[in-house]
């Protein structure tokens, strides 16, 4: 199409509110339009990107298999009271009322809905394994919408759902997904995305890994090993703490010491002439629902990981905040003689420390010589300490993790039966038993995709497109439109490229050329070709790529071969 | 890919709700399912249909200088109170409020978004005119959802928004859209549609068309005339009366008589000895917003439009249930010495009526050799008559109006300025004034446009699906799945066809040839291609057509030709 018709502003000014490239770029690109906080309209080139992302998505899955569905926007919260989460789920779940008063949901991911539609199709084991996909409009009411693309609440979203009958079958499609997965971001131009080990959070289940790609404006942190090749979000990386030093040490007697107004660890481990790790700490938590206190007991070093301990005690939970009814001494809170009533958890960074000190649950008094199981007997460890840089490595126990941001393109789940028990879905084994099939469900975010895309590539003028998602493959430039010989040979060469299926941008508009250049670096368009009175008195046109990496002048007669070379290549 | 494993159950009996025969086969084939009342979820067959529907349109909608953008789904209220219909539109626009208690609605059609999208962006002549157009989900919360994807809540629909400078302008681009809409159903296979005037309703503007596909089952009266080309939604159908033979008569005088306990049209003119023809009746409404009455007064035998009255009085109305506070003599209303409060409506039927008889506004008693202008003064005559079978044609003239039904798959709008407007976008001209661009807009649903085709084209045992839109083009059967060689065979044929591009589903299922043939007739997948191991003691494989217009024997090595040519005729 011609520039000249192609809606949409462009500026050369950074927006002020945007934080991230991506963001300011896309918006001075004319590639999309705020209409609500995280809602946009999309604009021609950003729905040319999607269309294109949908279509590498979409026949990567069609090739393992999956059956291409479509799952309604708006769903009766009745399917979600089946599943528990109408209740469970917090206010990023739209309801509301149709006009006869039915609850219904806005859709925010689809577990539900796909057990519904193949719930009386799946009972009997002949018809297992399957998996069906919906690209599709989700709306999320994300508290912090930030970023354009990278957070918002409606976008388009590819889940996929898988159904087994074996967790051996749910184990081999789900690599077979994990496969598919990679090849889908490499295809889309960024084979650098990473697998890491994910909390599967309020889906359920319990192996799961996200897609990373890894940029310092990511949301998420992920532990990485420099040695070996794990990788973890943060939130679910397993915190190792090596307390063989202690083994060392003959233990001491339990001991009550006054620490007037010492109150916070390093305090207290200051004026006890100590250390931090020499020490056991407390926070305390509130469960959400019944106010009941969680208070956890951690090496003074170590940070409490709130979505591993979420998970441990099962329910959310929030920082307390203690009054003289919770009978809790703070600032001196220890494991021994607790007088207030609350779950008790102990991180394993304690599993292993002699002679540290802790509070007494007295005020201005704290305990030294603290030896954790002889003084309080058996203890059962959980992990719940947040894993940090320089930490040791879970899988090759080096002291080699580095902590790195990411944007999450990707996620993958194996849910088990979380959702066919809590919605009674069921089918005949081949002995006739009737058994829950086992699910698994895989997603990735459309527009998130695209601005990760741009994120990872472009430089201060625009974005710099891979040619598989690229709005359109060349951006036919006509630097002087009221030279006849300039405009008619380049108006040959815009329809000679329509004739050969090339997807082609022609700017002929009568605007200066650096204009034409800037509005060119915005739209990031992988091959650019400029014609000019100039270089067409010597019979040449320019070719170049957006990347730099090329830049050729060819006569006129080449210049469709080249480019057709050029996107060969680059595809 | 394999029958076997494709999802969704397909069965033999009709479901007891479905009064269509769309809804029937639709559910019976395995095309989608039932979430909630006019929501479904689709199922693989159903979005490859709809996928190809979609497909076509965008084809037709590019064609015509269309550019495809993607407005959201949920929409800010205040985009709709821009526009004024966040308040005047009724219950069928979802509104809800967000986590932090902004208002928002579902979208139920985006003029309010394309404004919103484009008004900083076209505010010079030179921008214009432009169209934009989007595919994708839209919620309308029907009061009646029925007969299947026929009327729904949740629907897929294109819809496009054109942009003028100039009335002339828009009705040239409205012609090309015209044109291109008839395009898209033929090529979809219905080129039966017809397009009928309508009535623009909660849009505004003024000329409009739908796109109707005449079925007994359609929803949508339409006036057609039999010997000219006039066709009109009755909605919007002017009502043409001949009251030429009242011209021979004689004005009598006014007189009032006694017609005791003769309230109904019929009755009177029963009790004194004439016609309804010869009486002048009343219809009483309410406006929704104030309750102010709204009598309308028409010749005894035609009945209110309710639409036409609507569009005339300028708001909602509904029939009236009157009360003693409304001070009107229910039963005997007339024109004259109304002592009510009232909108008096005076519908065009009345016009050169003579000697009629009317209500008095007296218990019991009529005027007769009631003479309108004569007895009223000048009276502004409306036509908010509907059109009756047997009509006068508003066209030619002729007493050749038949009313069919039909289901509207598309229209069209002349919009004008009233969301410029109202949302006050401008654009400069080339004299340098602010102007308010014209605008048109173009919907079609692609849901309903599926369960159209199938409507028109299915028998009793499933859908006939048109080449274009069939969710394959092939469906191979392998009657034997345990002979060795006619699995072979058909197992080649598989795989040659996939390798040749052409969309094939195939069963290889070990069931009777009967269940085969039902599933087969259920998909309706224009050529099925039969393996069976007696033909092939002749070496020949049988091809037919869904349609039953071809049925052939060709040899084994014969089949990929003869098939990819009759796809290219089907085409």
């Amino acid at each position: 199409m011609k520039l000249a018709n192609l809606i949409g502003e462009r500026f050369k000014e950074k927006p002020a509110d945007c934080i991230v490239d991506s963001h300011a770029l896309m918006l001075r690109g004319g590639y999309m339009k705020y209409v609500a906080s995280g809602i946009y309209s999309q604009h021609v080139p950003l729905r040319r990107i999607s269309r294109k992302i949908e279509q590498i998505i979409r026949e990567e899955m069609d090739k393992i298999g999956g059956q291409e569905v479509l799952f309604p926007v708006v769903l009766p919260a009745s399917l979600w009271e089946e599943s528990g989460r109408f209740q469970s789920v917090g206010s990023e779940l739209i309801r509301f009322k149709d006009r006869n008063d039915s609850p219904m949901v806005l859709g925010m991911t689809h577990e539900e809905a796909a057990v519904a539609l193949v719930r009386e199709y799946a009972n009997s084991y002949a018809k297992y394994p399957f998996m069906i996909y919906q690209i599709q409009t989700k709306f999320r009411d994300e508290a912090r919408p930030r970023a354009g693309l990278i957070r918002v609440r409606e976008f388009t979203m590819k889940d996929a759902y898988s159904f087994h009958t074996s967790q051996e079958d749910l184990e081999r499609y789900y690599q077979i997904c994990y496969d598919a997965y990679n090849r889908i971001f490499a295809r889309c131009g960024i084979p650098e995305v990473v697998t890491v080990k994910s909390d599967s959070g309020m889906m359920g289940g319990n192996v799961s890994h996200e897609y990373m790609l890894l940029t310092p404006i990511g949301e998420d942190s992920i532990a990485i090993c420099s040695e070996c090749d794990y990788r973890a979000n943060m939130e679910a990386a397993e915190n190792i703490i090596d307390n063989s030093d202690y083994s060392s040490e003959e233990m001491k007697p339990l001991e009550m010491v006054a620490t007037p107004e010492q109150k916070t660890i390093e305090d207290v481990a200051a004026f006890l002439n100590s250390d931090a790790q020499h020490s056991c700490k407390a926070v305390v938590y509130r469960k959400n629902m019944t106010d009941e206190l969680v208070i956890v007991f951690l090496r003074g070093d170590v940070e409490v990981n709130e979505t591993k301990l979420t998970n441990y005690i099962g329910e959310d939970i929030h920082p307390a905040v203690l009054t003289e009814d919770d009978n809790v001494c703070a600032g001196y809170i220890g494991p021994m003689n607790l007088a207030c009533k609350a779950t008790v958890v102990f991180d394993s960074s304690l599993k292993g420390t002699r002679n540290i000190c802790t509070g007494a649950n007295k005020e201005g008094y704290h305990y030294v010589g603290f030896n954790i199981e002889r003084d309080c007997g058996s203890v059962q460890y959980v992990d719940v300490g947040k894993i940090l840089e320089g930490g040791i490595c879970p899988k090759c126990g080096k002291k080699s993790i580095t902590v790195q941001r990411g944007i999450e393109v990707g996620n993958i789940f194996q849910l088990g039966t979380k959702y066919t028990k809590s919605m009674n879905m069921q089918y005949t084994d081949k002995d006739g038993n009737l058994q829950y099939p086992i699910m698994g469900c895989y997603g990735i975010g459309v527009g998130r995709m695209a601005a990760s895309i741009c994120e990872k590539y472009h430089d201060d003028y625009g974005p710099i497109w891979p040619m598989a998602v690229a709005p359109w493959q060349v951006h036919l430039c006509c630097i002087r439109a009221d030279d006849a010989n300039c405009k008619s040979i380049a108006d040959n060469l815009y329809t000679t490229f329509q004739e050969k299926g090339v997807e082609i941008i022609y700017d002929d508009r009568d605007v200066r050329p650096g204009v034409m250049f800037s509005d060119s670096d915005l739209l990031g368009v992988p091959i650019r070709v400029v014609v000019s009175p100039r270089n067409l008195a010597e019979g040449i046109v320019e070719i170049s790529t957006r990347d730099k990496s090329v830049s050729v002048k060819v006569k006129v007669d080449d210049v469709l071969e080249t480019v057709q070379s050029l996107i060969k290549e680059m595809l």
